[in-house]
């Protein structure tokens, strides 16, 4: 009952898209909350709630998967589809999948710096991506299940491959939310007093905006998503570089083109491939 | 008559902070569009623009100001203050205030990454900060005349130590920006087809926005400021490496710790000192 797994509970109560809805958390305080706002049915213990469900959706931090499949999968269902909301794949669907026979990877591309139940929104999924990754092993009807749940939300959804997935957000999610914590952190460095903060904090809090973020979450995604995330890093410590040389240099031809490149990059952002 | 100065004439010409407001530009559309906006009074070449002028604002990218502050010194009035809005300063006022007497360097906090006289607006300083750093050899009548300019155009007026203020915009917007160009350098070398960018493209386009400024300007920036700039890639570099280790050995208790702490700074950003 978080950000995503509340916001999709309530969206599919919302659109109704299931008969109903079980939410579980172990904050009985979440639970309450959300039983309130609407956004469940009812609310249960994890066995209750997995027992006699269709469709089972772990909306938990990517480090507590593994954890949470192995004790509900004795009691699924033979028929019951499961999904999770993970921002890290490949490690997901080998180990989540080999205890879940109808498991299907999930990643919807929506959520922010906020966290918890409260954060929830019925639409937090219409207009947004969430990308699925079946492996060679996964049923068919399964992926229909859980593709049909996200088309329901409002969601478009992408098929794409485990480890290429991770290779993506590494790069387009990942990297940038750790060059904005190395940012917090090398200003604040500098800054031991938050004077400098203090001046154009407008500016400076909108671009570090993300470091906000649950830090358990992200420790967890630095972990599972490893291998990816260091290629990554090592090839921005490269672009740092370069570009702390060029200034070291005073070169103003060199810099004008690396910025100007990086300017056409970010132009083609708007017209790139679908 | 770019985003800073044809939102300043603009500005001072519907608050009515001036009798008459003379726009330069070498670019002739861009004083037409000026003219038919009503951003401006009158356009004019820089020597009839400059002569008789109370106050003179140079609103050109700092690499010009030196050139143009030598062309019309002659053609000043004794008692004319001329002010600039240059993101960097400490070489500004010591080399324009070397040529002319009643030279007072600024910083307005505002823009972004559009530029143009078509981006200007007349409310664009409206509740923003402008930095001003005299030095000693500021005339205090000048002074006066251009904190009366920001505040008459809605902005508050921080004094401070050129070399402070270069400093402090190191920190907190010309390594963000230098960061921002990394990142994008970084991720268009790993996705050279652009796949994984156009995956979550909204995200990324975000956080890389600043990407899409005037590289002319940065590269100004940049050897203009080069000290503060390097001493900030440097901590920089450090930062990014501190987080490329932790993820490397896959240390959760040190990840951990960096994103809480990093969290705790961006919140103070919200209560810090004045």
């Amino acid at each position: 009952m978080g950000l995503i797994g509340g916001s999709l509970a309530w969206g599919v109560k919302r659109r109704e898209l299931a008969r109903e809805v079980v939410g579980v958390d172990r904050d009985p305080a979440s639970l309450r909350y959300a039983i309130e706002a609407g956004m469940i049915d009812a609310a249960m213990g994890l066995e209750a709630a997995v027992r006699g469900a269709d469709l089972v959706v772990l909306a938990v931090p990517v480090g507590a998967l593994a954890g949470l499949a192995d004790e509900l999968a004795p009691w699924l269902d033979p028929e019951a589809v499961v999904t999770d909301v993970g921002s890290v794949k490949l490690p997901v669907v080998e180990r989540v999948g080999s205890v879940i026979h109808r498991f299907v990877g999930g990643h919807p591309m929506a959520g922010g710096e906020q966290s918890g139940a409260a954060a929830a929104v019925p639409d937090l999924f219409d207009g947004t991506q969430c990308l699925l990754t079946p492996t060679a092993q996964t049923d068919p009807k399964a992926l229909e299940a859980v593709e049909r749940l996200w088309k329901g939300l409002g969601a478009s959804v992408v098929r794409m491959d485990a480890a290429r997935h991770d290779e993506i957000v590494a790069a387009v999610s990942h990297l940038p939310h750790l060059a904005a914590y190395a940012l917090v952190s090398a200003v604040a460095a500098a800054d031991p007093t938050g004077a400098a903060r203090a001046v154009a904090a407008g500016g400076f809090r909108e671009m570090t905006r993300i470091a906000a973020s649950s830090p358990e979450m992200w420790r967890d995604i630095c972990l599972m998503n490893r291998d990816p995330l260091l290629g990554m890093l090592d090839r921005y410590a490269d672009a740092v570089r370069r570009l702390r040389d060029l200034v070291g240099r005073g070169d103003g031809a060199g810099l004008l083109d690396e910025f100007t490149r990086a300017r056409s990059v970010h132009r083609g952002l708007h017209e790139g491939p679908g």
